[in-house]
């Protein structure tokens, strides 16, 4: 059945299974799709979260911050979890900034970056007392007046677009021309402009691209950012004391895909620590991280509703689909459509494998979420696992769209 | 600036303007806007839906029945007009059935289509007394089952997953291994199984395809769905007293595409009628179309918050993005992305024009509204149309990405 020399996905770690399920959060998925009271839903495990961050956190030199990007997953619960094992948070709107704040979160710790901030935004961002990347010049003036109505200072960094970019890059966000910061070669004068309306200056943003699988790719973009904000430091108007160098941790989603290294990532950064306590003393250096953090750490749960087999290819028609997860259907950003990991959870000690198809209960045929893969034979009733689903999943996908009930979330 | 040789967008009709304003129902696109409240909005055009209705009617043979496929706009006020210049309503969900029911209008003429109905809908639709298009042997017995407890016949049209596929077609529904319907050569065995069960047969719903632009290519899915439900009506337990040939009538969005000419499909319709009086006598033929009543009438409206240029290409950055509009983001089962028509609504009156990229607030580059797109040099404050916007727009977006506001819908 099985083309034995096709890439295949790399195993999926932290989901053991027993007696046939699979094991979420030490819960076998039966009674966990029982006690949440309905399918479709997504679980993140809060053990492999915390897992992630300490091992990642063993391979980083002290001195290297680390924070979540809630815009990954802003699931409260989720973010408040992350917010006591994490330095801080980064959000991406008001809205993500009220999640941020819930939590209990330092405002000191959290930073908002975004390409189009509303004026509402940027003055809810003063009274809040987080840090604003600033994106654009026309951000200054409005950072200014709402620093002199409130009576607090507007805390601001810099959103750099370097003139480089970062390789084999899932999705690139720096180079060329870019929405997205400030042009490197423009920075200067936006310090000046900084200095000259009383900003209260911080540091610098740098973030070259995201979901990237080579340690390689990733240290150079660190040590380009690094110099790259070597160079503008010397125009800015206050030390440097925040050096956020981005994040673009890939996770592998597809088959032939293999995990991230971060072993030379970490020993890389602490060489850039070295240089920083020489070159940039009151600097802290950043690694904004929201996939690496999480991803692997979610799943999307949905129920076999059907079984059909149309000329000769069976189809499991299930309760979940784009809607809930659009990425996994293959429809958010990507070019050709690969299948997520997908395995049946109350079928893992199945042996026997065929080839079919999962689908969902939208009339479309986008409404694909695993397209002729080799899994057990499954029948109405069984449960459907996408694993890679703890990023970019729930939130980022067309909830209304053919008017289903939603999925729900949570943490165990 | 522009390559007089490349494609162009098919002219948009119905928006007119007025001292340099886009009108919509009347009214000027800023008055509109006031009114609304906020951007970014949706705006449908009541009249323009209506002319659409009152057009196609025009080309249509009496005995041509024309329903509304909800799922490509469910915004209730719209479908609530429609639904009194429609002969009937389909829907996808238990939550589409909601929103058709709540206009009144009558259940005889409202029917369900959808590869994964769980069991609940399955018996919510028995008691609202429409017709089930059945997609699968296993709704028999759920059918049958929700027909005895309820005390109501269930009402069923088989729909059938053809043996060839509409060509030319945005997207393929029928032909080889589908999880829509039933393969046409099982049809017979459903027949007699529903027969069996006592289910109360109506006819047949045959779909090969949607956004289709050649009505060659339409005719002859229809004719040979035609031919085919002739075929299986001679196994059906009663006779065929309805007969859905779907829609797939497609509406220009991209460069270069021009709009389906619908006369050759009304005449060809025309000898389908006097085929079904004489072969199929007690049947109506249903034509169900979603986009094409409702994609033209309809435009996504955004404010440009930010004007960015970026190693010397200008990036109009927005308050609206692919979280309201994901298929104008190109991220909606588009391989190749194309820009929908935008234009600046209240700068219909200039003529310059530059080359600029429209994109939202998101902290992703796939939030691209236009890309390098003719537009008039525009401003902070000017607002932003993207026309074609009326189907697959606000229900199709995954509005809570990122935590901004989500945009409202109005019928104007």
């Amino acid at each position: 059945m099985n083309d034995t020399t096709a890439p295949v996905h790399a195993p999926v770690e932290g989901f053991p299974h027993q007696d046939g399920e699979l094991l979420i959060g030490g819960l076998p998925l039966s009674r966990l799709a029982a006690r949440v009271g309905q399918t479709p839903f997504y679980a993140y495990d809060r053990a492999l979260i915390t897992r992630r961050v300490e091992r990642l956190r063993a391979h980083l030199p002290e001195g290297v911050r680390l924070h979540y990007a809630v815009k990954a997953n802003p699931m409260p619960a989720l973010v408040a979890h992350l917010a006591s094992r994490v330095d801080g948070l980064d959000v991406a709107s008001s809205g993500e900034l009220k999640t941020a704040l819930d939590t209990g979160a330092d405002p000191a710790e959290i930073s908002f970056a975004g390409p189009g901030k509303r004026a509402e935004e940027l003055h809810q961002a003063v009274a809040a007392g987080i840090l604003v990347n600033l994106e654009s010049f026309r951000e200054v003036p409005f950072l200014a007046r709402a620093s002199r109505d409130l009576g607090l200072p507007a805390r601001v960094a810099v959103r750099v677009n370097p003139d480089f970019e970062l390789k084999s890059s899932g999705m690139k966000m720096g180079g060329g021309p870019k929405p997205f910061g400030v042009d490197a070669e423009e920075v200067p004068e936006l310090l000046r402009a900084i200095g000259k309306a009383g900003l209260a200056f911080e540091g610098f943003h740098l973030f070259a691209g995201s979901q990237n699988l080579r340690a390689e790719a990733i240290i150079e973009a660190q040590r380009q950012c690094f110099d790259l904000a070597l160079r503008l430091a010397e125009h800015a108007p206050a030390p440097v004391r925040s050096l956020n160098l981005g994040g673009g941790f890939g996770i592998p989603y597809f088959p032939g895909e293999r995990p991230l290294d971060p072993a030379p990532i970490g020993e890389h950064l602490a060489a850039l620590v070295t240089r920083a306590a020489r070159d940039l003393p009151e600097a802290r250096l950043i690694l904004e991280l929201g996939r690496y953090l999480v991803g692997e750490a979610g799943v999307y749960v949905c129920r076999v509703l059907d079984r059909k087999t149309s000329r000769g290819h069976p189809f499991l028609v299930t309760d979940g689909g784009l809607h809930h997860h659009l990425a996994a259907s293959g429809n958010f950003g990507q070019i050709i459509r690969k299948n997520y990991p997908v395995v049946i959870g109350n079928r893992m000690d199945v042996a026997e494998r065929e080839t079919a198809s999962v689908v969902g209960p939208l009339c479309t045929p986008l409404d694909l979420l695993a397209d002729r893969l080799a899994l057990p034979p499954a029948a109405p009733g069984d449960l459907v696992v996408i694993h890679q689903s703890g990023a970019y999943g729930h939130s980022a996908s067309p909830e209304r769209f053919l008017g289903h009930p939603p999925a729900l979330e949570v943490l165990v």
